[in-house]
């Protein structure tokens, strides 16, 4: 018969599984941030080979290419190690890394496009910000997937700081082509302003979850002097009339000031993929203590059970022993009830919790829930519910997660079994 | 190298594995709900034993504890059953069911308690609705660990309903009580509204989640005869002033007629528990449909891969066979693209419906989630939490949601890191 224990014992067998599998996932996702930043960086020197029609920057990016392929085999390498055993709730995690892979294979035919200059620094710009994307749902899925509070905390962290840099790393894209072309349209001023408001909202969300330790390190490698001559060129590229030509040779500068706000959010990134590993592995080593002690209590109760409690008490627990309190009977039993409370407590205490942290992923779910939802009404693919949400919210001057709301509840008014 | 066709097999491997989880859980699930079924008859029969002061109903009782305890084997030995390797998030099913267990350790004490006429009728009630909420818990995390949306309806729907019979079962008890004692408290009359609302509150969730066959079988199985003399009774317990004895003949009435209605809720709770069974099990054969295919195309993809995509699409494609279009190189690369867009959006759109679900549990997540802080914070049991929510319900006139609420509204305002 299995009893209390027994689960109780299975219960944080499951914790433990959930730990480890962090554990693999954390590796991931500290490889998936390291692509994204070569890929970012790629996209930067593209824009200014592609707007300078391949006169500027062409060893630079040359150069950036075989680095992004080391990354892109380190990730490659990474995938091929994990193991894709079939676990609770990994479809979305392995549909996304399907996904991820299909995205890395098109790679080359970018890059043969760019260096053709068959593709304009605004097309280029979208089919790399399209594979960053997929890139960092990975991470998405892997914070979704976690089920302690503690390193939920930190993995909301990272996905907003990850978030963050890649706006800043458009920004970076956006504005390089200007430089390099040497002139801005009023469009592409609105759109910069609107990656400046969105990448200042996900660092602030980043900060929110920041462990001090972090909030430490972000404040202290963020140089004022870089930050003040991007502020410069931002208001240089803001102020420009239409007609106005802009200096291109400031495309360097731009380049430089903004991949060192890159590098140091890259700092901090990587530091907390390495606290992450850090602390899946502490809180591992905790619960396999608790194991042993549950497992322990286990073969007590059961040899009592086979034996009678007053032997099974005296064998365990020597009339001798004074540090010991005599379990066995009615302790044994009382001390079993207080680890089944203690644990049901703590879970749902943990619960409650987890549910406070993953509430901040919630904007970005409702996002994706209505995206899911024109997707399957509309016979939509994903990229076209994506810019038929992004359409409206221009149009309408709303906020994407708006749109996403007023879709949402319209499904839900019309009472529609989705 | 791991490709991403890999991953597509993965990914619907764990979808797989999901639902022979669930096919064992509704197992579970069912086993549970029989188990409440007598537990609450158990209860009211109690009631009208304790209530009589052991005069009458000792037979009837006596013969009910028997099949309770037979019920009580079967769980056992679908909990012996149960594949306790560790999965992913099953540690807080896991913790229930080891609570549980705990619970029912305990069934005997009360039994012989309310033998010896040692309990009070609210007293035994009190004790029998902790046992059954343990039970539900175990259903509420089955309904909650779903990755299916259909299913997850499914179980949603039993969920509310269960949760409707168990509070007409305590309504079924507390009236019990009355009959047998011959009067009826202010407070007791104000406790019965309230089973009563919140009965049919649960009731209308249930409706909402049911599919048109279940509401036909809840529309066709109750009696209206039945209806109309619990409902006249009802009127005599609340119509009865404080000092005014009742006719305690009616005892026997009253459990009759609403036992009628616990066993019309049974009926379709049972019916809901075969649906889920064969509905998780369809799905199961369409998903090991898809896997074949993706194995297919593996096997395809990797052949052409090692043999050069001319050959092997030469070699599984003869040029002779009309109907099969020439698979193979681009094509077939083509269609494992398509595979993988298919099934990215497919688990979006599964994500995004199930989200919709799920927010119907809401309600109950909020109180639960609460209830974990204020055990976290004030060093509260999970009981003393409960009842300090419920307290201060019933002091400000709200819903335990609404104190849910505030409670975590507060805790939010207040910045503290939970």
């Amino acid at each position: 018969m299995k009893t209390s224990l027994r689960f109780l014992l299975a219960a944080r067998r499951c914790e433990m599984a959930d730990l480890q599998q962090l554990v693999e996932t954390s590796q991931l996702v500290r490889n998936t941030a390291a692509l994204i930043h070569h890929l970012q960086r790629e996209r930067g020197l593209s824009n200014l080979f592609a707007g300078s029609k391949g006169l500027q920057f062409a060893q630079e990016r040359d150069q950036q290419l075989a680095a992004t392929d080391e990354a892109v085999n380190t990730l490659q390498a990474s995938f091929d190690g994990l193991n894709t055993d079939p676990m609770r709730h990994g479809s979305r995690l392995f549909s996304r890394i399907a996904h991820t892979l299909h995205g890395l294979e098109a790679l080359a035919h970018i890059r043969s496009a760019v260096a053709g200059l068959r593709l304009s620094t605004s097309e280029l710009s979208c089919d790399y910000a399209r594979l960053i994307a997929r890139l960092i749902s990975v991470v998405f899925e892997a914070a979704d997937m976690s089920t302690d509070p503690a390193l939920s905390r930190l993995l909301v962290a990272l996905f907003n700081l990850m978030q963050g840099k890649e706006l800043a790393g458009q920004e970076r894209a956006a504005g390089s082509a200007m430089w390099a072309e040497g002139q801005v349209s009023r469009a592409a001023q609105q759109q910069l302003l609107h990656l400046i408001e969105s990448q200042d909202k996900c660092l602030k969300v980043f900060e929110s979850f920041a462990t001090p330790e972090l909030l430490e390190l972000w404040q202290k490698c963020q140089s004022s002097e870089m930050e003040a001559e991007r502020e410069r060129l931002r208001r240089m590229l803001r102020n420009a009339g239409p007609a106005q030509a802009i200096d291109t040779t400031k495309s360097g500068a731009w380049f430089a000031c903004c991949s060192q706000r890159q590098d140091e959010m890259r700092l901090v990134e990587d530091q907390i993929g390495k606290m992450l590993v850090e602390l899946a592995q502490a809180r591992l080593s905790v619960i396999a203590d608790g194991v042993q002690t549950i497992e322990q209590m286990t073969y007590q109760v059961e040899a009592a059970d086979s034996s009678g409690p007053a032997i099974a008490s005296a064998n365990l627990f020597p009339a001798d022993t004074t540090n010991s309190p005599a379990l066995g009977g009615p302790a044994l039993e009382k001390s079993v009830l207080d680890m089944v409370q203690e644990q049901a407590s703590r879970l749902q205490a943990m619960a409650a919790e987890l549910d406070l942290v993953r509430a901040s992923l919630s904007e970005r779910k409702l996002i994706e829930r209505a995206k899911g939802l024109l997707m399957a009404h509309q016979q939509l693919s994903e990229e076209a519910a994506h810019k038929a949400m992004r359409d409206l919210a221009m149009r309408q001057n709303k906020r994407m997660v708006d749109v996403a709301e007023a879709v949402l509840s319209m499904v839900a008014l019309l009472g529609q079994k989705v």
